[in-house]
């Protein structure tokens, strides 16, 4: 695990007696960025921690799961500017290089006096941060911790997520956390941070329901001084790959992961928007769900780009792992095949628009009961 | 009902024993107007229909259930043009007045020697039209027919439809057909057609899932002589609207209707897609089903619409019925009657924007386990 960092991991009893605060800190200041939800209901955890990071500097990282502190007005920005104080007071590190997260149920006010008797003496119960710890601290219905670690050079790489609904993340992410003690400058963070996130966090859907909260940091605190950049880049692409897989394996009700890629298309905006189409379209989810050979609904979803008029469903080819599904019709042996590969924990679709050179791959997971049942009554 | 229309309904064994084969036939040339799927993979029953109307005229209509006749290559377009052949061979009238519509699995061909023998003889056994049998005859996975009527003067109005899932119409719908013996210009009728589809079908989602094969056509042979229009244009609008409802109750695995109005939007356009958003979350859809008073996810599902940036969230207010629970913190009081609210058959979700004078009204439907069980083995 990367150097320097330390931990408080508690339960303050927000909603239930699981962990629910998490505080990491690191023992330098820390190279740091993050991008955040665009939702036009993004909460007050949002707001500060993009306002905090501008300078890219922080030292610590505050995550509350189980409550979301989103819409609650004033109270709800005078609660989280309270509860950075608390945790600035008790560590020294100054209440602006704190990033703060939430995520929970929207519409309810944190618990404010529990949160005030449990943050007493934070500052004196710090210990080696157990990253495996922290990311259990920071689950809400998630069912497993999301970790993943990387070596780079003399320096170490973590990440840790969580989320298994409202998932799908636009120039951000659920709440995912990275931490490292390489040496980076603030721009090749940002530039390596930002680029990565895209091509990772962004693919990935669940439900098409983009967070209030979604937040994804990385503090890179220097200790182990310099490493190579393409080296740091791929450490952090493969991390980040690692935990988006986590995140489809355990999304709410899936019992399989949907990863779709559409290659020689216009370009890489046209690629993502076919198959976000794809992997979003409940009828294509149900269909991986039931293992049923109805690929007809993958050209369906196609044909809701209505948008990309440059494609041809004349030239498109469909196959499911190396089954050709389209065009030409199927025999029973390969609608056979198809129920197998349709069987499998990993169902992969490839679409070839045949128009260009682009390339894009996605992520997602299978719609079912589970699914139903978690979120009926999930506030309640 | 209408006068002068007359009807050959049967099974020609295209999936199972139930009907799948409808024609509708005016005794006299209808003035007519049709509209159809975007969907990039649209069949040929789109492409050669919308060609077909493009005179505003046509005398007949054939429906295909249980197979969409979609992605099925040249093939496909001939055996299309081989059932409007057949069925004006019988009939004696042109193919080009005919429209076709087709339903069900994509992928397919249709089994044409069960079509051609069962099409033998469609001329003589014409009777007056059934217009139950055959808003039951164009049904695939919907439970119950779809039919509404109203009169307009001495003139008589009849509209079916069919569709549960697959639907998140756009410019059109499933099919839906309005059969009329009211006399009325062709320019009048494109205008009132359109404009009543576009306020009622094209504001309705079961899924986000555009089909392939949406088609919605007005038939009006003017036996009954003039009305008045705005009399025509009401009761269109009426019987859309009923249409609608009805298929938002019978959509897959739906328990309640859901009814988003938005308010005092900047135009039409942006209450539209505000209220779609809401609509089609599958957050919001599942705390329906549950009766989760998780009002929460309506906040998000606003949230959501990143590129409607005059949204202020802090002026926005949301309701359901008469309950206002945004902003401002709900009472005990408040959610037990929330919780009522929402396990009504019919839960209204109200809200405003305060930034205009525009609104728009969509439907849609819960998400249940039924959706899930349906979809996930409907091609086997």
């Amino acid at each position: 695990m990367p150097q320097g960092f330390s931990a408080f991991i508690t339960n303050l009893g927000i909603r239930d007696t699981t962990d629910d605060f998490v505080f990491i800190k690191s023992s330098v200041p820390c190279v740091a960025d993050g991008v955040f939800t665009q939702s036009l209901f993004a909460g007050p955890s949002v707001t500060i921690s993009r306002n905090h990071l501008k300078d890219s500097q922080a030292q610590g990282i505050v995550v509350i799961s189980k409550n979301a502190n989103v819409a609650n007005g004033s109270v709800g920005i005078a609660d989280a500017q309270e509860v950075l104080q608390l945790v600035a007071t008790e560590t020294g590190i100054a209440a602006h290089n704190i990033v703060i997260a939430s995520t929970g149920v929207i519409g309810r006010r944190y618990p404010i006096e529990k949160i005030r008797a449990g943050l007493l003496g934070l500052g004196k119960n710090l210990t080696p941060a157990d990253f495996h710890a922290a990311a259990r601290g920071i689950m809400t219905t998630d069912t497993v911790p999301k970790l993943a670690t990387r070596q780079i050079g003399n320096a170490k790489l973590v990440g840790i997520a969580k989320g298994v609904g409202m998932i799908e993340p636009n120039m951000a992410t659920l709440l995912t956390f990275f931490f490292t003690d390489a040496a980076i400058s603030a721009n090749s963070l940002r530039s390596i941070f930002r680029s990565t996130i895209d091509k990772t966090f962004n693919c990935l859907s669940v439900d098409t329901d983009t967070s209030t909260s979604d937040s994804a940091v990385i503090l890179a605190n220097g200790i182990a001084g310099e490493v190579s950049e393409a080296d740091f880049a791929s450490a952090l692409q493969e991390v980040a790959q690692e935990l988006v897989l986590k995140i489809a394996k355990d999304a709410e009700g899936a019992t399989k992961i949907i990863e779709v890629t559409v290659d020689s298309a216009i370009n890489y905006a046209q690629a993502k928007t076919v198959a976000k189409a794809i992997v979003n379209s409940p009828l294509v989810k149900t269909a991986v769900y039931g293992a049923d050979p109805n690929w007809g609904r993958v050209a369906m979803a196609i044909g809701k780009c209505e948008n990309e008029q440059q494609i041809n469903p004349e030239i498109v080819v469909i196959r499911f792992d190396n089954v050709k599904v389209y065009p030409n019709s199927l025999t029973d042996e390969n609608l056979e095949q198809l129920r197998q590969i349709m069987s499998k924990d990993q169902v992969n679709i490839h679409v070839s628009l045949n128009i260009g050179e682009a390339s894009a791959t996605v992520w997602g997971c299978d719609l079912s009961e589970g699914y139903i049942e978690i979120n009926g009554k999930y506030s309640t």
